[in-house]
């Protein structure tokens, strides 16, 4: 958290001005699967979507309109993708924004759309057109909470925060929520974020920091690497506070931190609930040659499905580690890889062997226990550095996938 | 097959020549874990290994020899794969290479050496060199079996085969044996293959044949993703039948065709014995721009998790073949995935979306319940294609990895 950041339990309506709901209209066989946001006052807004080339169709709804009407308001389904969908899908995302959009009084191009859920469906329209009407009905300053939860698909836990950020100019709030359990890759997949604020800020910036936010904590985030169709994250700014904000400003630098920071924290709730999840790992790759090097290692050892078993079975099993970086760095190097690995602040291999002082099997045991641990490979090559957060691989995990559709 | 090759029982010792002999040493808990191999004659001899950064000591130890004196023998061990083991570890591999050679009355460069098991440990050269021991002396034109059980660690079978191919210029003999059940990913991992022949064979000629031969094979094939640090294939020709095949002869090519066909009968039974593994997925990508989009769209499905735990729930999840090749092809293509799936002859999607022909219920679960089936995603981007064999992911995929040494 910054410095002049207050931690509030909160959600998405926490800021001035917004309002959200969150209604059953039978998408799932059971709870909230149609959530509905909007602010009273125009918005600028900020927007990333998935780059999987099967992106869906809300996805590409989205992206026809960046660049043109900011967004002040979404509508969001679970149960159902809409992806897979061909051009139907596309009308389908179109339906919907304009319903909403009407029942909330405001123009269509400003209504955003996104939906999660099984893919290669259509979305039955009669239940998405009689859930806009009721989640319409009942809009509340207090229904953040309630939207939440109407975006969860194999989530456990629901996933909000908010943040008072303490500005030069004056205290603006900061609202957020996300869903996203599987499926998330370190290229933000199979999750939806949504940030709201009553700061105002030029649309430029509000870019610029969802961006850096998301790249801090959306993209360094991995459960099983595979990739949605469907990711997005949505950042509304409506100015209901009254502090503007001024890029290259000291107020728009903490602005910025209190992003990051509830994206951050959104990003390690996604990971700790996790599809069968039993713990989350931290993993540094430090002493890489260059950036993209540290990235490559990283992400192959968050997606190593030997590494991610063998920190289940609380195995510090090290040597996997080092292969699956030896895997990364096959074509860059034919040189030894020499690397230091710790677990915690255990060293269990020095330049590419077992370290020659053994760490004791107690220690181990409390080290590989933990539910939150820490992990770092130094390749020695460099000086670039990646963290990313993953989690392990369980026999739930696979229960959950073999089933869940079955 | 190829039309002129008969398929034998049979195994590394069926070509006239050969050697071999596998011993209990007590680096396992049980079962046999040293293996010798040798060839009564002088031989020609490819051999292809591991990139991986991290390569193990014996495949430092035979890289080094690469392109000196051909390989007329190789020393295996199971249970340790000297791998993460620095200069004491090269030594190791020096002193087994040594060691055999001499019980062998070989030259010492004349002998391979590879090694599997757990990475980071410290080879126990008081067991190995018993075991070398104890292998010379029980060496036999009958021994290809005991070699074959001596290089297993999680396999479940036996890997092995053997052909006679009729050439115009007489017959030969092919004989193979491998180890590999996990960690085997499409760039040759955590697997071991030995083949011999006793057609003579100029080693250029050998060469080429092998690096096409692993390049349908062992390089087509996926378990876990993850790529080891001990992969190795060795091909071992004594020329015992008195054919000598010369490049660019029809004989050659025949030859060849046998390699091949033993090498991919080899590389079928490891994925088949897959670490957990209920079935096996033929996965053909077609109509990819390049066949580098073609190889990165069929790597990334087989080693999705999402994709393999479907498989495995019988589930004709389409979806996820769909989003996965789409996340692979992001950067290359900012067009929508309009591609058609098939699982056998049921087309489930076409142009990016679900058929609009459904496949029935009792024709899917079939399909689904088959222990080998074949899928294919025709992307319609180009004529491209790359076929690789898969595992499903299962519950006891991750009780074997997370209990693999604790």
């Amino acid at each position: 958290m910054p410095v002049h950041a207050t931690e509030q339990t909160g959600s998405l309506t926490a800021p001035s001005g917004f309002s959200a709901a969150g209604v059953s209209c039978g998408l799932k066989k059971r709870g909230p699967d149609l959530g509905l946001l909007v602010s009273r006052a125009p918005c600028t807004s900020a927007w990333l979507g998935t780059t999987n080339a099967a992106a869906a169709a809300p996805v590409r709804h989205c992206r026809a309109k960046t660049g043109s009407d900011a967004i002040q308001g979404v509508v969001a389904n679970s149960g159902s993708a809409n992806a897979c969908t061909g051009g139907r899908g596309l009308a389908a995302a179109e339906l919907m924004g304009v319903t909403a959009a009407e029942l909330c009084g405001i123009a269509p191009a400003s209504m955003a759309v996104a939906s999660t859920g099984v893919i290669g469906a259509q979305l039955e329209m009669s239940l998405i057109s009689s859930g806009i009407s009721a989640a319409a009905a009942s809009l509340s300053e207090s229904g953040g909470p309630a939207f939440a939860k109407a975006i969860k698909t194999t989530d456990r836990i629901d996933k909000e925060g908010a943040v008072l950020v303490k500005l030069p100019e004056g205290e603006v709030r900061i609202g957020a929520c996300a869903k996203g359990a599987g499926m998330i890759a370190p290229a933000m997949a199979t999750m939806l974020a949504f940030v709201t604020t009553d700061a105002g800020c030029p649309p430029e910036l509000l870019e610029e920091i969802l961006s850096q936010a998301a790249a801090e904590s959306f993209n360094c985030i991995s459960v099983d690497g595979d990739m949605s169709t469907n990711d997005c994250v949505f950042l509304l700014a409506n100015g209901q506070s009254g502090v503007h904000l001024q890029q290259g400003s000291q107020g728009a630098a903490l602005f910025a931190e209190g992003v990051a920071a509830v994206c951050k924290a959104l990003a390690l709730k996604m990971v700790a609930d996790g599809e069968g999840a039993t713990k989350v790992i931290e993993f540094r790759v430090a002493g890489a040659a260059t950036p993209e090097e540290a990235d490559l290692v990283a992400r192959s050892v968050a997606r190593s499905t030997l590494v991610r078993t063998a920190f289940y079975g609380r195995d510090a099993n090290w040597g996997r580690v080092m292969a699956t970086a030896g895997a990364a760095l096959a074509s860059a190097s034919a040189s030894e890889l020499a690397a230091d690995i710790y677990y915690e602040d255990a060293c269990l291999a020095r330049a590419g062997e077992a370290s020659a002082d053994p760490v004791g099997r107690e220690r181990l045991d409390e080290i590989m226990s933990r539910t939150e641990l820490s992990a770092v490979i130094d390749l020695h090559r460099g000086a670039a550095e990646k963290t990313v957060y993953f989690s392990d691989l369980t026999h739930d995990y696979v229960t959950l996938n073999a089933e869940y559709r079955t």
